[in-house]
């Protein structure tokens, strides 16, 4: 598609950087996994709750939710705590809510019962991608918590109904690549994230043009090369939640 | 497309819903604007400041940015201020920085020089589409602040590069819809806002599956749908701008 | 009284502005009235609530409260949003507690039963007199979502004792002048509100020295020209109700 | 005017309760007053700032102005303090304003330079007109603070212009009375607040009705009383301020 | 142990400041002491509230409680109010935390019911062991509000086990001194604060190295000042309560 | 000293668990390491900013400080974070400034030259003793930020003047143990901590009676396991800074 010589990290424009998922990372958690994109680092805790949030309580449904915080330093420079600074900001804001949706986009809430997942993001280093890879290593902290649940009874089988993974995508240089690094991101002309499920079908589209709008052949491409890193994350997925 | 027959307001699918611009609503905003999507209005009012924020000093260039805010009364029952609750919610952060961000892709900010257009975009009556109505409505509000730069000399012209308009389309019952209301809006299965400038590029892509994740065919439809009514809108705003 | 050709506006020193009320102004609020003095028009929404603040139930008492807020760019310069900056100023809860206050006078709450009113006043133009027109219109505004509980027969009869009003009046370059707009506003000597009812009678009374103390007989003369002020405003609220 | 045995402590109506001003309270404030209303007990301390807030800076003008705040257990029962629940509540801005602009009004403040007051008004014990109090203590606390600067050499004489005492007064069982203490003030069906200058002069009017609107008559009775109260005040400061 | 005239008042080394304790200082709370330590006083409340927080309810044992504030005016130049910055500081905190934990290891819970005591301390003045003060005063102001439950027929005996007192040690120029003031506590190499009982044991022991750290030999020495400043403390809390 | 069967995890009474130090851990921060005590694991970040805060500018002089907080499922059951309830507990702000203080204690201000060192203990997984661990970790990252700086150049050798390490003890079931697990941590009597410097001095001594009040005798006894604790802890450390 482009001149693969020109990523930063000698990658063609449509491979991912290496993917790895260390389950059991923590040992509390009902599913705890860390989860790598490059030298981009996720915790992922999964955390069962015996409730649901008031405003669901009496339905019979089930909720899955997510929360998304980086340790000061897990960029270049330090940034300052949310809690030091008394509040969660925009941007925080707007990951934890794509992560909760993505994820319960693929869980049959009727299936779980009255029961709440809430997943733990914490990046302890960032290298660009922070909310994909976040996504994509909830899912099998989500997976594991889930089948925990079957272990003990409590479920007759996992309400997964397919996997969810996610992806960036963006357009540097002129090129569409796929799976961006900070370096890349950092200079990128559009930026997309898309989140799709096992079965290739959207659950998310976002993308901004941070300089130049974009045309509809640029739309295309970025789309088509999201639907082949996602089909490539949900194959690494199934195989750490067999490992 | 589908059976037009079916939208609660007798519209057909591909159809916008009646817009109009008012022009000069407040009498001290440099630039005033009522914009109505039907029942949804929204005041859009354009502040014209010296200054930048201080991370931009001495760049030379300019700045936009907006706020957005809904009356308590704009919806059918009433929901608190966000001034009450001491803190600007997530939903609220994600909207103010997409119209923002949609409004500075048409803005040449060089050509601005060092000062500030503030955007307050403040919801009177919702109706469903309230972020695409505020950045519809902004951008017409914005025209006239800059035409105001312009007719005192400050600037030799307008610095916009072209328009900027934005539309939410949706699948509801199982058809891809044009700039749904919110009776629409609440049971849509997929729902997705673009942001299109009137040479008819993409600045923003939003598209997030409410219940089922949705498939590539039907991204397609909903995708197609927003160009033609993007277009429709710039010319709307053309003949707003020019009255 | 004094020399009427003073008057910034043409007015003389005990003419009203021109008052006008456009009840149903917004859609879904149970009382929407837009209420003008010349240039100063507030936004007064009646939303109609089943229940009553908790420290509140089971007396059998309803209740009456206010909110109160400014556009940001209501006003000559921009001011930033009481949500922004997280809390809510001292001169705002000065306003809103006001306004419930001189409602809740005119309210039978026995007669109204467990439920509440709430009143929201949202400045879109500020010329003077911002806090007098808001109760001037949540007057209109209370008392068409009082005739609603009766059209529906929830309750049998109004529960409104009477009417109420608001003017300013103050003393501008040694004369007595009621209703200033900003530009006499922002140079009076002393500044009077008074809130009073339909039979004449006094339920608010504030009054600031600005510069000089005042004596007692510029607090006479301030005192006879609210009265007048508001007999005058209670006809036209009548005429507004009837319309 | 009424029958004197009514009043809960054997009062006549227009009688005051016993008042005294503790001067050196504390040792570190430049002025430091311990007022006392019969049973209400506030320290006003006054402390010289050499600056003033930036936005009054460089116009060679000082500024005065005043916090209040209640101890938890001044009053019968313990109220939660305003630092624990994160913010300062509505009736504490209106009476820390209030406090502020009483004292302005007496002070020539291009004759005080540009430095500052600070006033604090901590309530040690709380029975009826704590807001009353507060300010006629802090003008003796005040005069201290000012005096102090003359003898430092820092100011050729005091910048008063003349004093100023505040009282209470309300309609109780129908009667009008002077200087409220908590046990009438919780049932009067009005009450007014006047800030008085030793000249006679009002500062400020502040009148409410707790229940029932009030008469031009009972509007003019109150009047009456506060005018006797705060000159029997305005003696006493002085004395205490001789002594 | 080191030379008597280094003091800046006069001490020995081994010697209290004056220590006094006004009971009924206030006339609601159901014990108020104000508490002297030279200079430094304080004002300590005693609530009783007949409820427990939530968290506890249900397991018939009592809780006691402690919150501690400055006024603004207590030391040498003015402090914000806390209230006014919106949060409680650190330090504030550490503090409140210490003087609750040191009044509980000397109540019987179980004895006391479901019942709380809510202690406020309020420093009027400070020079130097203001936290220490507190404690020592509170213990007076408990044993008061326990006495009254007894007197009330609430308890059938006081719940407190044996008095508690506390005081601060430091190494000033080398030399070990018990209860330093402000002048000593601020060029202290190290600070200790000691809470022992009145049997002699210990509840609390805090030690900072403020410049240097200390040696095995200076603990002990600092260790067997606190003892015989807390047996000195429990005679005064003992005899003040007697009177 | 006590039966040393007694312990949860097998140790002997005056045993660590197993302390070790993974430096390098995140690639980013100038210092970065990632410490267990068996179970309890803290990631400590070290970095270095080229000033100091604004009440330090100027005199020559750097500073240490320091951030604490756990991640919401370290611990058994989730703990929300600190940034959703919008400040930071007390707890939280005890720890950081103990941390602080520990470190500050060992380094020379005034030859680390106006830079600051901020160090952020994030606790990844929690089994008591997190503040001791955050502290003996965090001095080993603060050690390579500071060797960096030579590396650097920017600093001629490292301004640490000693090690430091912290260590808990307590007594359980009657017995003093050395370094508490959590099982051990939550039914222990007597609580303390020791910050202790490599050679054997003394930075901060924290003890707290949980239940009992504790005598002389055990005070002694605890200081002794908590001398003996540290000394090897700053075996450890040494170690793992040659490694």
């Amino acid at each position: 598609m482009n001149d693969e010589k020109n990523r930063n990290d000698g990658r063609s424009a449509a491979a991912l950087r290496p993917v790895t998922f260390q389950r059991g990372f923590t040992r509390y958690a009902e599913g705890s996994v860390l989860v790598s994109f490059g030298e981009t680092r996720v915790l992922c805790n999964a955390t069962v709750e015996e409730s649901v949030p008031s405003f669901m309580r009496g339905q019979g449904r089930g909720w899955v939710t997510a929360e998304y915080s980086m340790l000061p330093r897990a960029t270049h420079s330090r940034s300052p705590r949310e809690s030091s600074r008394g509040k969660v900001g925009g941007r925080t804001h707007e990951i934890q809510r794509l992560i909760g949706r993505s994820l319960r986009a693929v869980v049959d809430l009727e299936a779980l019962g009255e029961r709440s997942i809430q997943i733990d993001c914490d990046v302890l280093q960032a290298d660009g991608g922070t909310r994909t890879a976040s996504i994509t290593g909830a899912y099998v902290a989500l997976a594991d918590a889930l089948n925990g649940l079957v272990a003990k009874g409590l479920l007759l089988s996992s309400p997964l109904k397919e996997s969810v993974a996610a992806v960036s995508v963006g357009i540097v240089d002129g090129s569409p690549l796929l799976d961006l690094n900070y370096g890349e991101d950092s200079h990128a002309a559009v930026d997309m994230n898309f989140v799709i499920t096992g079965s290739g079908r959207f659950v998310e589209v976002q993308g901004t043009a941070e300089e130049e709008p974009f045309s509809l052949a640029e739309l295309d491409a970025l789309r088509d090369l999201a639907l082949a890193g996602c089909r490539e994350l949900a194959v690494l997925q199934d195989r750490a939640l067999e490992g």
